[in-house]
């Protein structure tokens, strides 16, 4: 079977609900908490990327490169879906103490349709308080760091991904890929998510309790 | 455990190597055929990232973004790493007939330490003849399309990745990922492969014949 040229017909959802995503920026953002979705959620049309940070100068990330942004926090950009990837190994402590990200998340989260992080974006979602009251995980070697930060967030230690209500928080890095699968299943059905995983040749964990790394961080 | 604090240091490799890569781009090249493996050799300090097309205008990626380019094919680019992405479903007829590409692949290969193929990024290295008389594979969808364009290449249906010589080629998308671990562990050893697997919460498939998706696509 070769899939050339039928892929982009294929692609299609089944579903009309489109969405504008605003993903959000910041220093040494991690590519592939960034990417790995992206591949999932691009190529269908039912998904615009709008990439958003405190300036228009691209951003450095933790693949050593820089990424475009397209609209400043200073703006009053339309989107619905508000999608925030982790910080890597220099720019942890810096996004925990970044008021832009955490107010500009503030403002914006009350009228989002979903809200979506991975790996250590759940700690700009902890900070403005929106995942209080809510089930959420994050990245499980950093568990501590960001948990400590969110006293009235119900952190899940074992969970590949948390879906709560409208917020998804993905564990470290690679599960921001099998939310990015479950979100398309939610949307569009297993069989589709499937079919975006196998063309990715991507092995999904569709079960959100996978979860071998919280025994390898210790935490259960 | 929290690994907090320690990351930097964790992530130092045992060797003393260092890399410059230069990463082909194009039109819809894949977002997670090229940030997948920039996150495993991000953070470290081994490998220095260029990202190199036929203009420095941003390159549209298939997962609705643009890419910055900080080189061009008519410069005279210090690298030693070739590293070429797939395309994404509207890019890859376009890839087959990119003639600049293949020219510059086949302009620099000669040179190049290591060169790493992403899914259809192969397609370049074919038609630049770099693969000729090597084991080499690509993505298993779109495998045929690409074979019949590297007739002298000993094309390998049923493999994650393949290493021969300098050269390593990947499979479709995701298996980049392992093929950028298996990288790391062929410079640094496996156990700071793995390490690095650990860190992204990534199931690496370290065994190179790892491939149910040649069944899949009806290849074996």
């Amino acid at each position: 079977m070769s899939l050339f040229g039928n892929i982009p017909a294929l692609l299609k959802p089944p579903s009309d609900l489109r969405f504008t995503v605003g993903a959000v920026l910041f220093y040494d953002h991690d590519v592939l908490d960034l990417n790995g979705p992206l591949h999932f959620f691009g190529g269908s049309g039912q998904f615009e990327i709008k990439t958003i940070a405190e300036t228009k100068e691209p951003v450095a990330n933790c693949g050593g490169t820089h990424t475009l942004v397209t609209h400043t926090f200073d703006e009053d950009t339309e989107f619905d879906f508000l999608f925030i990837p982790g910080a890597g190994p220099r720019g942890l402590l810096d996004l925990s103490q970044n008021e832009r990200v955490v107010a500009y998340v503030k403002k914006v989260a009350p009228r989002m349709k979903f809200i979506f992080s991975v790996c250590t974006g759940a700690l700009p979602l902890a900070l403005a308080g929106v995942l209080d009251g809510h089930k959420a995980t994050t990245n499980k070697m950093m568990f501590e760091f960001v948990a400590k930060r969110g006293t009235n967030v119900h952190w899940q230690p074992k969970a590949r991904w948390v879906h709560d209500g409208n917020i998804i928080t993905a564990s470290g890095v690679s599960a921001g890929m099998d939310a990015a699968l479950h979100i398309l299943e939610h949307l569009n059905g297993k069989e589709y998510a499937q079919m975006r995983a196998d063309v990715a040749e991507y092995e999904w964990h569709s079960d959100p309790s996978f979860d071998p790394f919280a025994e390898k961080a210790g935490l259960v």
